[in-house]
């Protein structure tokens, strides 16, 4: 049976389940960032999972690339590029985050994966950011 | 008319030509490490190829990751986990990363990008490296 790992659980908040993946906007108002983990129990590489599947989810990456766009939108961060990550040293289950990226970001041009303290939304923002990820992700609003 | 970046052409050798992707050996000792680069002009994202393309991709991908660990067996890395990157904020025609990582290495448990220099592998452990990458992706020794 599908469990997210509690380590994703805390640090983002649930978006919409997808055809493979539960999409989950992280809790960080530095960038947009969408993390994307398969609803299958057991997995922990791409490889994991068979080739149909692997397919869904490269189109489930690219549709929350349109997400974390509308997202920047939606909080006046304007993406310039994308960074896809699928890397698993600290939580070993398959994910995939997609973040959105410009110039003098907290972490440009390096990697945001283990930099600094994720910044919280706090209640406001996170209800706009929240609402343009779903109706990007074609799940309407909550 | 595709051309590969000359940042990263001089980091890496080339292994093979794939249906997509030019499929190169990172040249760094440090870890076992394939770029791919989709050998079409202009492209900056994933979704700037069309979704046939994303799906060869997905399986370049996976078929790299298959090399990385037949590298890391060459070159005595156990491979623990596999690290997908596609980020591009300094080189930014489309390039997918595929790191094989194991606990202790030298950017364990962060990720490989921007982390100390590069350590060349000499040409005795690069031959070896190569054949083994290349007998994986399917296209034999040179």
């Amino acid at each position: 049976m599908f469990r997210l790992d509690p380590r994703l659980e805390e640090s983002s908040r649930l978006l919409l389940a997808l055809t493979l993946c539960e999409a989950r906007l992280q809790d960080d108002a530095r960038y947009p960032w969408i993390v994307l983990a398969p609803r299958r129990a057991g997995l922990r590489e791409i490889e994991d999972l068979d080739p149909a599947a692997q397919t869904v989810l490269m189109g489930e990456i690219v549709a929350a690339g349109r997400a974390v766009r509308a997202v920047g939108a939606a909080i006046g961060f304007s993406v310039e590029k994308l960074n896809v990550g699928a890397l698993g040293n600290i939580v070993s289950q398959l994910h995939v985050h997609v973040v959105g990226r410009r110039a003098g970001d907290a972490a440009w041009p390096g990697p945001v994966w283990g930099v600094g303290a994720a910044e919280p939304y706090g209640e406001g923002l996170l209800a706009g950011a929240l609402d343009a990820a779903r109706r990007a992700l074609g799940g309407g609003a909550e």
